[in-house]
């Protein structure tokens, strides 16, 4: 993991210096993890309206927002996660004082996720059902990670 | 497909006014189309970066950067292409009127993806050989449905 974080952290450079050579864009570190979370937020914007009954429920369209969450949630955020990047955003540098918590938070999302892809699909309340281990990995990693604002 | 996309342009709707009234934000169907596109920015600068000998080959960090790929590249993007969503966007409305077409060559950028993600750790030679097809499948969609600038 150490090895991967030194490589990955020289190509956030090298791609920053590459694409964004006017210094006026973000890392492409931070905008790759702020893409991630954005992917989280629209699907589980999707899954949450349906559970709260703001939007209908629809098996179909449940699912396909449950399996791209997953999806998304069972990819590797190595390149993301980069010392040094927490300035200007909401992450926190106790971050990387605590990579191993952060991750195995990380860890939790993935598996809440998969839960909810297994079930999002048969009816809304087993899609009920699963959001709240879901909802609760979401603040478990930012109440401990995340600018309150 | 048709049920799909009246639905999720639904929820587009309803997340829209639900996470944006003060309607400074873009449509939450576009937000999550841009993360995406920027996952997909991010991982492929990463592999073109080793394939244009910028970043060091490193097997395991273009295996992860490929993984990533592939897995973005499977997601399903119906609940992003919401017609009626291309102002402000880079985004060519004669999507729309293309709708199949655009969906073919979404899946030549899942299939590139996927054969990337079988050799990108084998080494430069196999990476660099399945640039070319990807980086086509990139092309392909976007001389026909981006905005030049």
């Amino acid at each position: 993991m150490k090895h991967i974080t030194l490589i990955a952290a020289a190509v956030a450079a090298t791609l920053g210096s590459m694409a964004f050579a006017d210094g006026h864009e973000a890392n492409p570190a931070v905008k790759a993890r702020q893409a991630h979370m954005q992917l989280y937020a629209h699907n589980i914007g999707i899954l949450g309206g349906m559970a709260q009954g703001k939007i209908d429920y629809d098996a179909a369209l449940a699912q396909i927002a449950a399996d791209n969450l997953a999806a998304v949630a069972a990819m590797n955020e190595t390149t993301y996660w980069i010392e040094g990047t927490a300035e200007g955003t909401k992450a926190l540098p106790t971050i990387w004082d605590n990579m191993d918590d952060f991750m195995v938070k990380q860890d939790g999302l993935t598996v809440a996720s998969a839960a909810m892809a297994e079930v999002a699909g048969t009816d809304l309340a087993s899609l009920q059902g699963a959001m709240g281990d879901l909802g609760g990995t979401c603040s478990a990693c930012h109440r401990e990670y995340r600018q309150r604002n």
